[in-house]
């Protein structure tokens, strides 16, 4: 039997010899070029007619007999009989994602637009306080055993769990136990939570219109059939239509600050959305993402806890006040629902960054996150300023500007003979990293602007990155 | 008009007045004890009336009229006219969880006990190497900019996905190439990922009988129809009548060592499932959890790269060769749909941690990786032979054990009048953590036995905990 080719060129650098051979013997197997049943040469010979040690050949003979491509015997070694491979001709295309996912992914752009000017959603984080941080990061590693370093507790670390509650009854005058408080891995995270445990598929999620495209692909993807419920000035505005065609199962809204418009919802809205999902047998998620940086004014107070035992879930995050890559967020939940939600959540997700939840306890202790939150404040706000004036200086058109009543953002209107989605892609190509508010929208609502985040811009930089983006409006297309 | 009520006692400490009467009318207002329209006594009136600052009634008047509650206008302030909040009474019950998340959630003890004598699947975390994963971990946030601190770019940092390859192709003799790993956080989210993206709600998703019930979790979350499959000697055993009525469109399969009962798939049925799934337009999830640690010889190949572009995604974790806390895993897809699956990924989850990413590959690139593999796989050796010697030398009656081949745990088999939940649950009261094995079938299959993990059994500790294993065989129900 001629087996030369086993060991013919090419021979690729660095793969050892005894593993060329099985890999090649493996590949004459699984492929059909030796057929099921063939008995191949004695270690001994195959080594010498192939000028290799014995070895070599006996490891090959070996590993392949475990896995099943050779078979020994008292006679010698033979091709196993497999149920051959599917000849490469009927290697057919894979299959594709599922339905869901082609339907809810959005035609975003890579997140290395983050870095641009301009790029929304993205805190200073050239103003982050490394020192401290780390230190803390430093004091719970130091801390640490091996008990932190399993998975969580359901729920989250109870240090963090505790801060946080007390955080948020200082800050948004919540009366929450940490029993109350799910910490997730983000927003996103826990959207999908509350997509999956608190929705079936098939059921209505309503979303605002415009709203957050990254919010409709958590419920998009957990199978829940979007509705786009229109928004004005006092935020969402469900007609009786969208009630009763529509029911609800899941309502997701950002009262404190409608992402993108701005709107803040107004009282008599948040009372009807909550009688409304009452009725609907609806749950409520309110992401809070921003009201951190409310300018003007103490925040107003949130949709969760405005009215006893409403069906309201409560969604805060760490991406925008410390760092986006952190990946921590939570959850508050009525206290009727949060033992059962807290143990469901931990068996969906696997709870774990322990110290990193430690670490996190332990700045917000210490005193370091308010104060972040505090000279965050102040920055976005002369970040703003410095962009207001920026687009009222540099010449060209007059454009509508809205919003900023919180947050990182602006919401730049633009003239219909300047297709946003157009303009985005020019400002890309200098640089910049605007979004399109037509992204935000559902038909039938068509907007046409650019969504300004302000949070990395710096002061300075404001004349010169607003000068590009006029540019980009007048550019040739 | 009589409002001393606003400040009467109670009057809870550490509360400011000026928040107290705010607090209280703005209940008043919300529940009805104002009346819409009613008039309000002016500022200075009512600050005499209660003996307090007309500023401290200022504030209240005024955040209250932002917020909607109060109406100022030149005649003086007054009641709004809101949407009447529910009467108490009206206030019903919450909605419940999804009927998915009712289904797909296990009776699952808590996570305390991981840190329990037989626990399963959890490493020896007394071993972790602190001091260089810390120096790497170091170092990875001394190099950080605060780019470092923004989302990961879609599929994880780049520098860790070359380390993965490269370390893939080294102990698992991939060809793969950076551009195929997509970093997820953990195994359980890797899976969430493949049933969201890769499978839609009521579609059949195969899970192996017995097999892994956080899995089962994930992928009754994602709203898929679970179909269980008999495991036997040579792991998933698909019957005929299997492909036809519950064709699946996923199949999650733990070829390299099956979990719980440690079969190991031989290389003819992993060619049947992957020529089924091809047929079926199925796409095989390769759950590859702890083929790090197998004993007596290298490991099998993987059913990824088994053929060429064979419909399978291939899963690990660090959560076993590192610690469960780090929330870091990776699939593997094929060159085909890596793209598109690592943009939807990034935009269903999108991924951070991008500093913990950095420090990951700094430690598999120094070697420190593969040194605590080859370490810990010393260790589970010792341990597993101090188990099966203490089960062997404590009295009580001989129970089957098998399983062991690689991994943490031994499946140790009860006679059917020691119901393995009892015998779990009297365990759990003696400290211990080890897991039924009915928990991990379905109907029709039936089996009883107790899972039991080494990882975290020290070897001197082994006699002592089983011991007070056969303790818990033994007592009174």
């Amino acid at each position: 039997m001629q087996l030369d080719w086993l060991l013919a060129p090419p021979l690729p650098a660095g793969v050892p010899r005894q593993h060329l051979l099985y890999q090649r013997l493996r590949a004459a197997v699984l492929g059909g070029r030796l057929a099921p049943g063939t008995r191949l040469p004695a270690s001994r010979s195959l080594a010498a007619g192939l000028g290799i040690a014995r070895n070599t050949v006996l490891f090959a003979y070996e590993q392949l007999a475990a896995e099943g491509c050779l078979v020994a015997d008292r006679h010698g070694t033979r091709v196993a009989a497999l149920a051959p491979a599917p000849p490469p001709a009927a290697v057919t295309a894979l299959p594709g994602l599922s339905a869901r996912a082609a339907t809810a992914l959005q035609p975003e752009p890579g997140r290395d637009s983050d870095s641009l000017p301009f790029a929304p959603g993205v805190p200073a984080l050239d103003a982050f306080p490394f020192r401290s941080w780390r230190a803390s990061l430093e004091r719970a590693w130091r801390a640490a055993g091996w008990r932190q370093l399993g998975y969580s507790p359901h729920g989250g670390e109870p240090a963090l769990r505790a801060a946080l509650a007390e955080h948020l009854s200082t800050v948004r005058g919540f009366a929450v136990q940490p029993a109350q408080v799910v910490i997730t891995g983000g927003t996103q995270a826990g959207l999908d939570l509350c997509a999956r445990l608190l929705a079936d598929a098939g059921d209505f999620a309503w979303v605002e219109n415009p709203g957050y495209p990254a919010a409709r692909t958590a419920l998009g993807l957990a199978g829940l059939r979007l509705h786009a419920v229109a928004v004005d000035a006092e935020g969402l505005a469900p007609t009786a239509a969208d009630w009763a065609v529509q029911p609800p199962r899941l309502v997701l809204v950002t009262p404190s600050h409608q992402y993108p418009s701005g709107a803040v919802m107004s009282l008599a809205r948040r009372l009807e959305l909550i009688g409304g999902a009452r009725a609907a047998g609806a749950w409520i998620v309110e992401d809070d993402y921003d009201s951190e940086f409310r300018r003007g004014g103490p925040a107003l107070p949130a949709l969760y806890g405005l009215c006893a035992d409403a069906p309201v879930v409560y969604a805060g995050t760490f991406s925008k006040t410390l760092y986006p890559g952190l990946r921590l967020g939570y959850l508050v939940l009525p206290a009727a629902v949060a033992q059962t939600f807290m143990r469901a959540a931990g068996q969906a997700t696997r709870p774990g960054q322990g110290v990193e939840q430690t670490a996190l306890a332990d700045f917000i202790r210490r005193g370091h996150y308010t104060a972040h939150l505090r000279r965050m404040r102040r920055r976005y706000e002369a970040r703003q300023a410095a962009l207001r004036a920026a687009l009222a200086r540099q010449p060209g058109p007059e454009l509508a500007v809205t919003g900023g009543g919180a947050g990182l953002h602006l919401v730049l209107w633009l003239p219909p003979a300047l297709p946003d989605v157009e303009v985005a892609r020019r400002a890309a190509a200098l640089g910049l990293g605007p979004r399109p508010l037509s992204r935000y929208t559902l038909p039938p609502l068509a907007c046409n602007g650019l969504v300004l985040g302000y949070g990395n811009l710096d002061e300075a930089r404001a004349d010169e990155a607003v000068a590009r983006l006029r540019r980009a409006m007048t550019a040739p297309a």
